[in-house]
């Protein structure tokens, strides 16, 4: 089965709305197997739109559109879409309700706008929006599949695996598991896997770096549910016995939740002292669900004054060796951990840049410290890359380091 | 003149190599009167190729091509155009010595594959390639233009302004302004802005959906600078007459920023605590190069005992009124406002869900106190969306109250 992914938006052609959306859908069409051949982006003109639809239909099987199903005049992928094909737009009163409720939650009033949302072609399904006001919609039409989906990349991810794979998903099984790592880089790591890799057709093996981090994701297919999770389970054990202490989860969980969860699981409190994440750490952190039975506090100490009365740093230790040093990381958690008496306590100082760095103290400079009731360490980084890329870093190296000592 | 972009390779579609190319071609042409109103990508596979080809040739003046100029079997971008068009591949020997020096001067052999790379369809033009050996071409055809660049960025963009622009520049200049709103939804910001976008060719005016925020961007063009500054700016005057208090920035700034920005000015200190936002204030405010001046601390009482410790909330409060409450808010501004003797303060307590919600108190009451010495005042908001959702509107929020006030 043939693929195309179309872009309907002149912010998308314009580039000022990346365009990640595109990348994700291809990597999930090609994981059930369907080959992606074309991408196309088009401004929002509907004569233009038309003709890209046409030309989908006549080179592909299964054309996935994001964008333009919002409520404005320039949102007109779906008339645009129904009109191509001929069919016609029917109210769903279903639809209408729910759009109402959601606008009723939220103390708005829904404009004649909004409406124009609870309108699908004839014959198609909508695609519930958990997130947003825009449904989706999944049209079978001679033979061809059309999936209409929302630009928004959150909105969109979430219909399209939830609710957009399982209806076009074809009747061999596929299995997903995606194993990441951290503390080691995307070359070396594949010259370590190379044999596993190029051996393999069936699991499939690809490795996708991101900043800090890189995933491994394994693909296997077949009929039989039983010998694809056979397949999956052998790749993986050779996979680990090569990489173990840099992977952190098998099923695709961020590195703070593998943290929450073992400290959860060992009963145990925490609480951070930033100072060069600013509250990075806090913040990924507290962005999981539940998160309050393991996090006590969070304390980001900017100026010198708050590391002195916030945390009992001693000036003395300032003005000896700076604010970004190995003591002051060190006096910064046991400080906290005297203050608290949780379990454990992760301290963060360091040059995010891009000014202030020295010889002696490059910006990328930067110091984790870690105190618990069993006593105190500190570890030093080098790291490169602007105030965000080392502030990300930071965090997760930082979590990594709370990762194996719980 | 109206524009299509063509990205040639498998490796593009599929997401392995980020296509930033495209929107920096499109950008440079926008700047020079050109409507790139396509993108298309396509894997390696001439015969898809040809017909793309012939596609953007029937919807499009100036096609340009980046990718498929290397000197693999892969590479076919130049051979399919030129058998498409109908013109033949001829050997430029002068092209052949450069080729042959590049190697020479690299200590590297020329292998026949490079010499393929010598080869340009009859009547087209070379585009010198500073950087690595395969050359551009530049085509007029039947009034046409087409341009093929090589794959890699850096290649690419030297050759695309040095040598491709002067080819096709005209005269024109094209201005982009980006003004940034909070508070109002995209629909009903273009309800008041109905006459203005619909009675505009040039600017042309469009609005772009974020979350929490959207933005204006206002496109004008002319041949004359200053008529175009004009134009510029009269629309600028009839938008920021209607919604002035929603804009936040006229310069494409973060809303951080700005607050930023208005704290230095008046030589102000600031700090924040907060509980449902977990550290995304600070963070997002820390993100911000030398924000150090203005920030003094932050802190995250995720806990009831951390709140009454650090910022001497009232334990009766808690038990009275529930950590989400207005009382807390205000506790906790102004025990830090006490505690820290800064210009300003501000902090969030709400919930964030998935779970904790009760029918008085549902995931989504947020609220938001700021103290001063002037005095303090606390803000009820309730919001929808999943965890992330509602921490990043409050934040967003917070930033716009801040900016309000300062």
């Amino acid at each position: 089965m043939i693929g195309e992914v179309i872009s309907v938006g002149t912010e998308i052609i314009l580039g000022s709305t990346l365009n990640t959306n595109t990348y994700y859908i291809t990597q999930r069409l090609s994981e059930i197997g369907i080959d992606v051949l074309f991408h196309t982006s088009v401004v929002d003109d509907s004569n233009l739109l038309k003709d890209v639809i046409n030309i989908g239909l006549n080179r592909a099987d299964i054309l996935i559109f994001t964008g333009g199903l919002g409520p404005t005049a320039d949102d007109m992928t779906k008339e645009v879409v129904s009109e191509t094909l001929g069919l016609e737009l029917e109210l769903d009163e279903d639809m209408e309700c729910n759009i109402k409720r959601y606008f009723d939650k939220m103390n708005r009033t829904m404009s004649s706008n909004n409406t124009k949302q609870a309108y699908k072609p004839k014959g198609s399904e909508f695609l519930t929006n958990e997130m947003g006001t825009a449904p989706g919609i999944y049209i079978e039409w001679n033979g061809k599949i059309l999936i209409l989906l929302p630009g928004p990349p959150k909105e969109m991810k979430l219909m399209f695996d939830k609710y957009a794979i399982p209806l076009i998903k074809q009747d061999y099984t596929i299995k997903i598991k995606t194993i990441s790592t951290i503390g080691i880089g995307e070359s070396k790591l594949e010259t370590i896997l190379k044999d596993i890799i190029q051996g393999q057709e069936n699991p499939t093996i690809a490795t996708y770096a991101k900043e800090g981090r890189v995933d491994i994701k394994v693909v296997a297919k077949g009929n039989d549910e039983t010998k694809v999770d056979e397949l999956l389970n052998e790749i993986i054990e050779k996979i680990d016995e090569r990489i173990h202490e840099h992977i952190y989860s098998y099923d695709d969980e961020s590195i703070e939740e593998v943290v929450y969860k073992k400290l959860k699981a060992n009963n145990m409190k925490i609480a951070f002292c930033e100072s060069c994440t600013g509250g990075l750490i806090s913040s990924r952190f507290t962005g999981i669900p539940g998160v309050s039975q393991v996090f006590d506090r969070g304390i980001v100490t900017y100026s010198n004054r708050s590391k002195v009365e916030e945390l009992g740093v001693k000036k003395s230790t300032l003005d000896k060796y700076g604010a970004v040093s190995e003591q002051v990381a060190r006096e910064m958690a046991t400080g906290l951990l005297n203050k608290t008496g949780v379990d454990i306590i992760l301290s963060t100082t360091g040059l995010a840049g891009p000014d202030g760095g020295t010889e002696g103290k490059p910006v990328g400079l930067v110091y984790i410290g870690i105190a618990t009731n069993h006593g105190s360490f500190v570890i030093k980084l080098t790291l490169s890359g602007d105030r965000l890329s080392i502030q990300n870093k930071t965090t997760l190296k930082a979590f990594d380091e709370l990762r194996k000592i719980i």
